[in-house]
This record gives structure tokens, sequence and C-alpha cells, in this order.
């Protein structure tokens, strides 16, 4: 056992606290990382707060994260020690399923589902029917720490090239927007819609732009319209224009929509081109009824989409590296986490909020 | 010109009675039939009644055409004299926009949008920006006729081997399933859901089936548990048979929806695997609000798809010729084609109607 320190929340109404724990000795096959940054994910909010009714306490949020290898079981042959990684939603997966042995690990169908990097299993065994978890954790803590360990197959391999602190939110808001991007094959001169100028957006667009697509951004808000356009959109629209939606019509070959919450597809099914497809990774929600015509007439689809594989996290670093893109990031200290969190609900941030762990180092050091 | 006579309404509430019209000649790139056999779809009645507001009187109906070609052009090079052929949905289109070019005549953007057998462009002039008509033909008459004339390249070849009177429905009902059973590339081994088990339906179920899919019919009628499995299915599931959906989850690599009329997705949605797709071809309707989280976990699809193009509706008359795969029919003469649309619309057929044209040539003789 090593004795590690993180930041933690007792309760769904409890700020973070520091939470000393024990991270077991790597396993054969598993890899022990220093922590050096972490990404802030809306998504560790939600889960703080129990906004999903799945929450098991302390809840130590965290799957963004960089480091350096500071130890590795006997059988690993991925990563050496001292190497610059990465771990992203998942430590882990059934790895038997169909999902799992076609790489599609985000998609895993096994007993408990993939292992996200905190708070345990996506289908605990609250959920299953003979009440079994079969990773028998039933709740990880991630990278709001100083140490963490994972399975070497989840441990991606972080191109030194990369800014260290922007490489972080990569590995959740960066693959789940290149994920769909790929997926549905968008190439040079596509002509792409990214919908909502947040965290994912900002990514999204970035990616998107650097696959080389015509991006057009959609958004509420009119202080958006240059910030867009330096990301490199060549086009910022503001929802429920009706004159450009209207010129918009049958343009676009895909449309990727980060919004986070529920929204009428309608508007947007209308700018797809024949056989284009619009795909909401952000909105776990009813989505409002749609005009199954518009379908029809020129066999358009709605998707949905979930973070990605291990393979297209790797893909996505290396893009990122080979391409120059970079999220927008502000580093932190961990101390000032809650306020940090108290921003991004407000809405008051454009950009990423990063852990800099040196700040969980020194107050270790202070404590000792 | 020809004197030719068919079935028409001139209003909106009126019953269709025998109308005397004129033909053109063929032009050089046309093709004059004589019209044997033409089946009744469901929409010839929507279309009679002005359902969709956008009916031009006197509505001559039928587009599920076979005849024999009486007479052609100068430069009609594809069908030779007495050829059978037969003619669905459109007769012409734009030939120039991009789904025209790719082989998607039936996703036309042109200005007009295509040409449908009877009513006129799928875009009349009213509804351009130019109040134009590049068809300068406002109402076509279909093929409640006894000749009909067409562009040769919207003319099918109707596969010998094939009875004639039950080829009718595959150029509309045929090719409306099988186009997207061919487009999400349904293959022998996979699982596929029909959903109703009308005319379309039944089509569906016989493609499914004849392409080595193992076919689960859903259908709200008890009644047709026995003739779902007739048709080939595997299994009938009364919708709403809720231990029979849970059983089903995630079991789908295709689900093909032909209910016509509004309906809620989410009890399909679960049941498709992951990257499979629920593609719905008769409901030009608003359809309910669904759950995207269903959509984003197994990154699965809703669709629509639209009849088929010219290639694959020959594509679909060669397969069912080479599978020996048929429509169910019954023939009727066209004097009776008033009670036909009566018991249409009380849903009290499960087969396609198709009018043997004989019965109009002897009304035509006994007027001479």
């Amino acid at each position: 056992m090593t004795k590690a320190l993180g930041y933690a929340a007792k309760h769904s109404f409890s700020r973070l606290k520091p939470l000393e724990f024990d991270r077991p000795e790597p396993k054969a096959n598993e890899v022990q990382i220093d922590v050096l940054y972490c990404g802030v994910c809306h998504s560790d909010i939600h889960q703080v707060e129990n906004d999903w009714g799945n929450t098991v306490y302390p809840c130590m949020p965290g799957h963004e994260i960089v480091g350096r290898v500071s130890a590795a079981g006997a059988s690993v042959s991925r990563h050496n020690m001292g190497d610059l990684v990465g771990v992203g939603c998942m430590i882990d997966s059934c790895r038997q399923c169909e999902p799992c042995r076609e790489g599609d690990e985000h998609h895993c169908e096994g007993h408990n589902s993939w292992l996200a990097t905190y708070n345990g299993p996506m289908k605990p065994a609250a959920q299953t029917e003979d009440g079994v978890n079969t990773y028998a954790e039933d709740n990880t803590y991630g990278g709001y720490s100083n140490v963490i360990v994972v399975p070497e197959d989840f441990v991606l391999k972080v191109p030194e090239s990369l800014p260290i602190e922007a490489a972080a939110p990569i590995l959740c808001a960066g693959v789940t927007t290149y994920s769909p991007l790929k997926h549905w094959g968008v190439k040079a001169g596509d002509k792409v819609g990214i919908v909502g100028l947040g965290g994912l957006g900002n990514m999204a667009v970035k990616l998107a732009v650097a696959m080389g697509a015509d991006v057009t951004v959609f958004t509420t808000d009119k202080d958006k319209v240059e910030p867009g356009k330096a990301l490199g959109a060549s086009r910022v629209v503001i929802e429920g224009d009706k004159d450009a939606y209207k010129e918009l019509e049958l343009s676009f070959d895909f449309i990727l929509s980060t919004i986070p919450e529920k929204h009428k597809v309608d508007p947007f099914i209308t700018l797809l081109k024949r056989n284009a497809t619009y795909c909401a990774v952000g909105a776990l929600d009813q989505i409002p009824g749609y005009n199954n015509q518009e379908l029809i007439m020129h066999r358009r689809t709605l998707a949905g989409s979930l973070i990605g594989s291990i393979a297209e996290t790797q893909e996505v670093l290396d893009f990122c590296a080979e391409k120059g893109v970079a999220p927008d990031v502000q580093v932190i200290d961990i101390q000032d986490i809650n306020s940090a969190y108290k921003r991004v609900k407000n809405e008051d941030v454009r950009f990423r909020y990063v852990i800099d762990m040196a700040s969980l180092k020194r107050e270790m050091e202070e404590a000792a």
C-alpha cells in the first residue's frame, strides 16, 4: 500500500476536502502514475453533487490525468519508468464482450460495464440481477490525487511535444468530440457544425478545423462570436437566427452538438445534407419530438456518442501533437477547486480548469 | 396525342370516376407503355383525399405500374417494343444536382425536386421562390390508366419470371423497404426487426428473410402472429409485451418501422445493438421525444428513408425474381377501386390490391 492524498467530497452537499487514503501497489499488469495535472470536467461536479443519483462517497473525481510512471508490475511491457502517460474516463472493462473484443471498451456490455476512473463500475452491483461486482471495487478514486494505479492497457502515451497541462483535457473533452468526428468520417473540405461553445465545443472546433473541415459554430451567446472565429470557425451563427438557418439548409455533412441538456433538434435537422448525421454527445436527457419527414426526405440520421475507445484516445493525443492542437486551459491549485467548481457552474469560463498537482505535493510536505 | 382513359378524382371528397384525357406521343427519349396492372398504395388514398394539402385535381393515382412497351422515341435504347416494364413513384428528376448525379434521384434537390408519377413535381411551382415549374407539368396522371409515357431512364425492366400482377407492388412497397435494408447493410445472419405488418411490413419481412436475416415482427394485432410466422419471421412480438422487450434488449442489428403514423421510438431504441439503426419509413409526422442517453450509451441512430433510387428499384425487381419473392396481392377490376379504398382505410386487408387493367380496356371497348 502507498499512503496517498486526494481531494474528495463526503456528501453531495459538502465541499471537496483533503482525504488521506491507501493506493494499492501495482499488480503485475498495472502501472503506478505520479499525477502531474488533472483536468476539471463538468461531470466531476455532477458526480460530486449526485446529480445522476449514483454517487458513491467519499467521491474523489478526476478523469483527465497526466503524470509519469513511478512503478510498474512485473508483466508491464507498454510503459517504462518515467514515461509521460495519461488516464481518461476508464481504467478497465470486461475485456470479453463483443464491444470490448472489437476495441469499443467504452461500450462494454460486460457484467458491470466499464470501470470508471472514479466512482466505480458504470453498472454497479445494485443494478445487476445477481448483485455482484466483478471488479471488486465499489468506489474508485480518481485523479484529484497525487498517485493512481491503472492496468497498463488503459494507460495512454502522452506525446512529450504537447504542453503537459493542456494534454489533460484531451483525455475526456478531446476524445468525446474526436470520436464522433472520426466515426462519422469527417474529412478535409467537409462542412461541419458545432453546437455550443463550452469546454467540449471549444475542443470540437479545434479538432474539426485541424481535420480540414469548414466549421460553423452555433451558440446562444453573442459574446462567443469572436472567440468562435478565433478558434478557426468560418462562421458563428446565433441560435434562432432564421435567415442564417434558411441559408444553411441542406448544407452540413455533420453536426456535433455539445449542448449539455435537452434541446430541440428540428432546427438542426433541416441543416443536414442528404445522408448526414446530427450527433448529440452532451444531452443525457429526453430530447423533444422531431419531424420524421425531415429525416425521411433526405435520409438523415440522429445519433449519440459516448467518450471514445482507448485506441481513439491514443489517436486524439497523437493527432493533437501532430497538428499542434491543445485545449485552452487555466491552471489552478487544488486548494482552489471549490471556487473553480462555482465558476464552472455559473458558466463563468470558456476554457478548461486544470489542477497543478504540485500544489497537492506542497500540502503533503507541509503536513509531514 | 393518344386518346386515353383513366380513373380520377375531381375533388378531395369525390369518388374515382372514368376520365378521358390525351397522353402525348413519346418524345425521343420516352417510352409509351400499355398498362397491364397497377398496384393500389395507401398514399394513393392520402393524395386523392388531399391529406397532405398538395393535391392537384383531377387526381389520377397509380405508381406501381407494370405493362408492355407499345411505342418508343427515336433515341430510346434501353427498352424494346413488347418488353415487360415497370414504373414506380418517379418519372423524372433534375438529373443535375448532387443526389441525381450520384444515383439518388429520390432525393433530388433540383428546382422542383423529382417529378412524381402522379400529382406532378414533389416541389410544385408555388413552393419555389421564382414560381417556375421546370417540368412544365403541374399534374401528372398516374397508372390508373390504360397507357402512360415515361422517359426511358425511369422505366424498369420487369423480369418475365415474376408473376406480373405481383410485380406491381415491388415498384413502391418493395423498393421502400428494400432500400433501407440495403443501405444499412442487412446481411445473412443479422437480427432484423420489422415493426408493423401491413403492406410495407409484409414486403419487408419477405425481403429481409430472403436476405438471410433472422426476422422478428412487432405488431399490435394478435391476429397477425401466425401470418407473420408464415412469412418467415422467427418470432412475432406483440407491442407492449414487456418481458419480450426486456429479453430482446441490445439484440437487433437493424429495425425497420413501417408504422404509417407518429409513434414512440424509445421502446425500440433499447432493442438496438451498439451502432445499430432504427429507421422509420412510414411516419411522415412528428415523432414524440426520445431518451438520448439510450442513443449515446451504445452509439445508436434514428433514421428515415424514402422509397428508393431507380437503380435500387431495378435491384429489388431482380432480387425478387432471383429469390422467388412476391408480394401477396388481390387482383381487382378498376370499377371496384372505390370499395377497395374503403377496405384499405378500414385496415381490412393484409395484402396489396392490384388493378387488372383489362377491366379498363373492356370499359373502353364497351363505350366505343
